[in-house]
């Protein structure tokens, strides 16, 4: 007998014929002599019909109340669920994250998982209970609802797995697991058996979005058995353990993320501190930084280039222009046409051929690369996005990935 | 400064606007120096609503699951409502049932309130918040959210304010206050200044929609200053409070319910325990009975006939047919055509002309009376649905109720 925690994500429970299909599916791995705790997200578009009731009354609302207001959704979710599972004949409870002991710190909208009490889901479960928990919603130390943020009840299946030590956490999606590279726009793309913690996680930050980054940390700080599988067909899905061989050097998919624009900043001051400067200015406000490419300096003035999401654009501009003096640049370009396209595979540091054969298929496919970045597991460059479907195609045939 | 506790039903909160008007009228309370607790109930159809998702699913949800899912809609209204005053400028939270400290036994969906904790609630109002707590909720003893059932927003306001010592209990609905008839009905209708809580009880009872029973019984245990006002405009209201002045017969107002049937046993042997064991059967299945009328036995043999309300017709006659044996009747005749006109008002005991006056009114108008019933404090007959219109019409004129 396993303990297994499955997640199914908005989509799959859209509406009845859905929640009946979830249902099925629950039931089936709870008659194979399983405990079952299923995690569940709020039905189809039920999170923005919220928001967009929040939008109707206040431009800025408060992030405690929105919090209040999104947990509704869930809350909705699991109580169908639960009845849908006992009109097959079965038992099952649903709790919202509070009633789970889904402690969490007081960040609304973007709450961190801390301790989590899982007495009432170990009583439930010894009641042979399948237990459906709402994902995405926490408590915090006030007696407070929280919400997770983006990615959030990926995270709240995965803390859930570590907390109750389950054998196996399964992730289930609208796709059959996680591809050599987007199957929209490579034909030969293939689906992968299993990839490690790291692979998934740079493949996630690339924009492959098929796990949360958080949810994947997480796996990995826990180790965490995860499974991602389609909930429309019994498929095996994609493993992501950690991996311990790494000798083979293996680039395992590729992705593309057209969620970036480019900023450069002309003719800085060539001194110590500047770099520094203009980063702090960006965290301080929540904007994260990929790429950043600095030029070599001439006659003392150098250019800073870095990427972020094409979402925070404006705004860093905005940043960057109301400290233009402190910062001492000269210009400010932009460009949010481009994209990222990134390779990824454990053990690429060791064989720096890799990266060279991933510029040799863009020469190839004469496509011009405006910026790099690499880590130990994953080459990316920026590309024109009108160049990202040929791009893709050309890297995934260089290394056989359709194999 | 005042504890006031203020009551908006779901069409006062139905929309964006509504939303805007009860935040000015709270923060207009507000602005006088006044404590403030507000209960509100789900927007407009959002309980039908969710009824219907779950119905999609299942033909007979778990009561536990429908009061997880119905829990959700005054969830909803508590957070706009709280952004909805921070819009306006001023502190506001929202609390669930369980924030609120609204403990309950588990009778699921029709839970009764058990000891109220408001030291959160006493926390925020000390810290200057205007506290919008989610009506007809609570919490049991296991952590699980229960439903009060029908006019719980209601009683959850009388409840708080009882357990708050509040100076006052505001009940908005969509009515300038309780009238001496249904103005829908009676265009001469008057409103009522005060009202005993005796009163107001069979005033509920007899079919004037404005306040539930279970929440004006709490008023009078507890000795809650009530006040039901419109939240459309400023008008003063009816008063709801202890009257120890009863020496004036005072006919208060005439009401009249059209959700009423009759059911009556024909030929039944007339030996001891026969009205009890039909009686016991009905109240065991939750079936409440409300006038009764026993003919005067003939040939060993009696007639009993009584009225429930109209959607418990069915069941109550399945239940008889299926103990027809033991109870030992002949014949059941059911009628749904049928209504009930009561009048109702305080020292009617001492004044038995009172009934005789009703009954020339009704004889005047033509109108045939069916069964009659009569308590200290009200006088109903049971009439043809057609004539309720005619009926209510010529009682309220014969009391001059009309000013």
């Amino acid at each position: 007998m396993s303990l297994i925690v499955q997640k199914f994500g908005g989509s799959s429970v859209a509406n009845k014929e859905r929640v009946m299909n979830v249902a099925r599916r629950i039931v089936d791995t709870y008659k194979n002599s399983n405990s079952v705790v299923v995690v569940v997200s709020a039905q189809g578009d039920t999170t923005d019909e919220l928001i967009e009731k929040a939008k109707e009354i206040t431009n800025s609302p408060s992030k405690r109340e929105m919090d209040m207001l999104l947990s509704t959704g869930e809350q909705i979710s699991i109580s169908l669920l639960a009845m849908a599972i006992h009109e097959l004949g079965y038992p099952a409870i649903s709790l919202t994250g509070w009633q789970a002991g889904m402690n969490t710190d007081s960040s609304y909208s973007s709450a961190r998982i801390g301790n989590i009490d899982v007495s009432r889901i170990n009583k439930e479960l010894d009641h042979k209970n399948i237990v459906i928990v709402a994902g995405f919603q926490g408590i915090n130390r006030f007696d407070d609802i929280t919400t997770l943020g983006r990615g959030g009840s990926d995270t709240t299946a995965v803390a859930l797995a570590a907390a109750l030590r389950a054998d196996l956490c399964e992730i289930y999606t609208d796709v059959d697991g996680v591809y050599t590279a987007d199957p929209r726009v490579v034909k030969t793309a293939t689906k992968m058996d299993t990839v490690s913690y790291d692979e998934m996680l740079e493949l996630a930050s690339m924009g492959a979005n098929v796990l949360h980054n958080r949810s994947v940390e997480m796996a990995k700080k826990y180790n965490v058995n995860l499974c991602v599988r389609s909930s429309l067909n019994n498929n095996p899905g994609t493993i992501v353990r950690e991996v311990k061989d790494v000798e083979k050097m293996l680039v395992k998919g590729v992705a593309h993320d057209y969620d970036v624009a480019r900023i450069a900043l002309c003719d800085i001051e060539d001194k110590p501190g500047v770099a520094f400067r203009i980063f702090s200015l960006l965290s301080q406000k929540g904007i994260n930084v990929d790429i950043i490419l600095q030029s070599i300096g001439r006659e003392n003035k150098k250019d800073i280039s870095f990427t972020v999401t094409a979402s925070n654009l404006e705004n860093a501009v905005k940043i960057l222009e109301d400290n233009k003096e402190s910062i001492g640049f000269n210009e400010i370009k932009t460009r949010d046409t481009v994209a990222k396209v990134s390779i990824v595979g454990a053990g690429m540091v060791n064989n720096p051929g890799v990266a060279a054969k991933m510029f040799e298929a863009l020469y190839e496919a004469g496509v011009n690369i405006h910026m790099i970045s690499t880590s130990e597991i994953k080459v990316s460059v920026l590309i024109s996005e009108r160049n990202v479907e040929k791009a893709v195609n050309a890297i995934h045939d260089k290394f056989n990935l359709g194999n």
